[in-house]
């Protein structure tokens, strides 16, 4: 029996990715962001979605790139924070720890210390509400060699991507193999 | 040390959630999708991005609303056959040995067998490229009464959730507690 929860952003899963961008002076930012996703897969892109009151916002609409960073689970409380403090009170990468890295393809920073991020230029933006989401072409994918398994992509279970479940509020990491895709269905 | 893998559609965790629609003829279809997410808070809104190609993207332009259904570890292979079968070739509930379940909100289907699911009605579409992104308003949100833990919001270790890996092709289950968000990065 299904009970009525209400209107709300009730789903799971959804990632927690580090939004990297400079603002106009060139300091370096980060944000987490449980509202994103892969929108596209040619041209390939990912979307996010932001409030107008972020600190990143205005980065995006002034420099029209972006790096999404993956931390792994040993990240937790850094992605966290990157969620809780503002890049207006100051600089999010040095408060965390983290290194940004210059990206050679776009004018955004990436996550020295996380192991797999995307080099992403903004193609389009949408007003939804609260929230505007803005979509990034993929320039480049760039792993850690240390997370590359079969075929020379990256490992999942090296990577160990958290997960969020929005309005519980809580991280959980990767759990057990369950099968391989467009196969483990396919009828006999 | 970071290595170039191109651009590629690669970020982790993406979801696996079950598209719910009824065709012109009020046949019940679902179809498999990894491109969504959440989009915006208020109104709450998720997003889904189909190729045109899809049996599924007619009748999201018809209907102008859907479900979003998240199945349980437990029905990984019928997730997985509802993202290599058409809707085109016969009924898929059928086949998958699902119930579909008549939306009293919204002109969709939802399943029956599975935790928790999203009725939606089409707000925005975005062509984006191969794919187009649907933004569906979340009018309602229902879980299986089973799943519910504190405050009465599902317990995602009941849900348990599928994660797809892109390009690895991989079905994982969800992991280990990891922390509480807005709580396990603030500063002392």
């Amino acid at each position: 029996m299904k009970k009525s929860l209400g209107a709300r952003t009730l789903a799971f899963p959804t990632p927690v990715w580090l939004v990297g961008t400079y603002n106009a002076g060139g300091t370096p930012n980060i944000m987490t962001a449980a509202w994103a996703g892969i929108v596209c897969s040619q041209p390939p892109c990912v979307g996010v979605s932001l409030r107008k009151a972020t600190y990143t916002y205005g980065s995006l609409m002034l420099k029209k790139a972006f790096t999404i960073n993956v931390p792994g689970a040993a990240h937790v409380q850094e992605a966290d924070y990157c969620g809780i403090a503002s890049g207006k009170a100051g600089n999010k990468f040095t408060a965390a720890g983290l290194t940004p890295v210059k990206s050679d393809l776009v004018d955004a920073p990436y996550v020295q210390e996380f192991p797999l991020v995307l080099e992403c230029k903004i193609i389009h933006t949408l007003e939804i509400g609260l929230h505007t989401l803005f979509v990034g072409e993929i320039l480049d994918v760039k792993a850690e060699e240390g997370v590359l398994g079969e075929k020379g992509l990256p490992d999942i279970e090296k990577v160990k991507p958290i997960i969020f479940g929005p309005e519980i509020r809580t991280y959980h990491g990767i759990g057990p193999y369950l099968g391989q895709a467009f196969a483990i269905g396919r009828k006999p």
